[in-house]
């Protein structure tokens, strides 16, 4: 199949999927259990069943496409990304993975592959947790991480539950458990996912070879002052929590720099209260988002973040503390796969590079118990969870294409 | 009359003006051309009438008594505060002053005092701006500020503008020059207050002769960056607005300290958008307000954060924009009354000090043009605009002793 007619395919799944969103005309805002997300569901189903697989949805949401291969106790090669997006998201993230994946099984087919094991296509539900304030929920599903009450702890600003959001959506949140897989039968896990950061677009290089998902560190720092009048307290008798927090927060960025080796750190909320220009603030809120590669550099700045903290506040004379919000150690793609596709684009001549992800996929979720393997896509100027979102359809396709010889590779040994 | 009677006096009277408060039992809220602020002005009404003061309220809302001199034409001693609150304020902030200028007129009337000159007590409509967002409308509209197109233009957050409130409150706005003196007309302007800072209460002394009004600049300053995913942009293709704020933001307190003369600077708001935890933030906004006996030091902290903003912004790649809120120069109040008031102090064997006011007054916009100077007493642990506010007696009273004595010296000769 040539390029073009690889690229015309793809071009008129994500043109049809751009349909299903709340805000037409701003961009894609396609949450979980919605009329837009059933929409896209029935078209992947659809293109699924086209593509000659067998399809169904599961207890989770999940929509999952089988081509069926010779040795049914056989690990499966599973591919997928979800069909969900961010409120006035761009048009890619998550739906582009989910039609490569159906675009690969199109791929294997005409080329007459005979698998000697099941090539599952999946279309995950709310990695974004933008609804519900989670994330990851149809892989973790699928991993055996979600249960009835955790259906029934999370709900949305309306106040809706994941539970009451399922059984309106036509599932039965009750059975949620029978999502799970044995993990024993996925034996590889294959993501194809827009960069969302600006790498291969500024150096105009096709293809990201992931060789690692980044840990991330991430905290709520609060720190504690004094309420005083900005006008008649002395500099040495008040007790600026601004001062204190800002000579920590202006530390944090060069830090990372230091690192020089794609460490990022960044602090994108602050809160003064109570925020008066003429008072001096007695308590200033702030996050620290730290992602690397290397769990020592995030635990070095982490530590640096505190001995700071503790040596400013104390100068201040107040106080502080500092609310984990997330834990997650690197993860390490699979080498193997990373050759074979290294192969690939050699081979076509696909200009790649090998690079971090530095944002969270479900490639994340099941990277941590299966051997796992992402390619990105460029993002044009790096945009990413807005409506400008942009990547080539030719850039899909090239991608598809190295996904399908890695796929065939692992299917047909 | 013995300091016990005297303190006795403000008590009751201090006391009784309690009740006037739109949040009883969570501090003082009197805001002006309301029931509270009717309420007080009848009690400041009935106390004047009792110290056999002529009273009348002028167009502008203010209290004003009077004790005739002989000699009609000649410039009369004014002494005054306001008698509105802030929300959720102290009970002293403003209107222990009013109560202790109509204890100076008893004082001079028991002592005998034949006056050359008026002595005009007032209790000053408005002076904190709290409801329109304004300030000094008493003691503007007094000099001539306020017209009937000001009242027009300010409207409280109900959208009640002063111009309906004032009519509401049975005055007429139309009226409002009416309010103006002839500058001439007062010679010298008296304001006792509460410090409102923390210097008297922690070194324990009785009184302070205030000596300057300090000048004030306030900006909003605005650092636009680039919003961009925290985890897949690299530290070196970001503009991260916080790490360039943050940089210039840490370092004005110290600029302040150096000056060590009691200059202070304060950012006490910072706002950051999205404001998301994984978003490096495309736009800080943050306050700054530095106040100075020394203009120069305000103007050299000014220059030194607009220098800071072009390195750090520069340095990140995006722009800034200054918004000058309020330039106001620092009053020198006069030196020959507080020498009077010093005097009068080491005859009485009071601990004092000279300090600035960090703080605006209605002495403020008086000082402008009239001879002025002020008496702080202390505020403890120096709280204001809180319901905590607490100053004692004993201090109010010796505090009025001081300033009688100050009004007989200038009213007899």
């Amino acid at each position: 199949m040539a390029i073009e007619e690889i690229t015309g395919r793809i071009a008129k799944d994500l043109e049809s999927l751009k349909q299903f969103t709340a805000t037409p005309g701003d961009g894609c805002t396609r949450l979980p259990f919605t009329p837009e997300a059933r929409g896209a569901v029935n078209y992947l189903k659809k293109i699924m069943e086209e593509a000659g697989l067998e399809v169904r949805e599961d207890a989770a949401g999940n929509v999952i496409g089988v081509m069926k291969g010779t040795d049914p106790d056989a690990p499966c090669i599973m591919m997928g990304s979800h069909f969900d997006s961010v409120v006035n998201g761009g048009d890619f993230d998550g739906i582009a993975g989910a039609v490569c994946a159906i675009e690969v099984a199109r791929q294997l087919k005409e080329q007459g592959v005979t698998p000697k094991r099941d090539f599952v296509a999946v279309g995950f539900c709310d990695e974004e947790g933008m609804r519900f304030g989670t994330g990851y929920f149809g892989s973790g599903a699928m991993l055996g991480n979600r249960d009835v009450e955790y259906c029934k702890n999370f709900a949305d600003t309306n106040g809706v539950s994941i539970y009451d959001a399922m059984k309106e959506y036509g599932l039965d949140p009750e059975k949620i458990e029978d999502a799970k897989w044995d993990v024993d039968k996925i034996g590889r896990f294959l993501e194809l996912h827009i960069e969302q950061g600006p790498v291969l677009d500024a150096e105009n290089i096709e293809l990201g070879l992931v060789d690692c998902i980044v840990g991330i560190q991430r905290y709520m720092v609060t720190v504690h002052g004094r309420a005083d009048h900005a006008g008649t307290t002395p500099m040495d008798m008040r007790m600026d929590a601004v001062d204190a927090a800002t000579k920590v927060i202006s530390k944090i960025p060069d830090w990372a720099r230091e690192k020089a080796d794609g460490t990022v750190a960044t602090t994108g909320f602050i809160r003064t209260t109570p925020g008066g220009m003429n008072i001096v603030a007695e308590k200033v809120e702030f996050t620290v988002d730290i992602r690397s590669k290397n769990n020592d550099n995030i635990n070095d700045i982490a530590n640096r973040i505190r001995a700071a903290l503790d040596r400013e506040v104390k100068e201040m004379g107040g106080s502080y503390e500092i609310d984990t919000k997330l834990v997650i150690t690197p993860v390490w793609l699979s080498e193997e796969m990373l050759g074979i596709m290294e192969e690939s684009c050699k081979a076509r001549g696909y200009s790649y590079k090998k690079l971090p992800s530095g944002a969270g996929h479900d490639a994340l979720e099941i990277g941590q118990v299966i051997p796992t393997v992402m390619l990105f896509v460029p993002s044009k100027e790096g945009r990413s969870h807005c409506p400008v979102e942009f990547t080539k359809y030719s850039d899909f396709a090239k991608a598809s294409v190295v996904m399908s010889e890695l796929a065939k590779d692992l299917l047909t040994k």
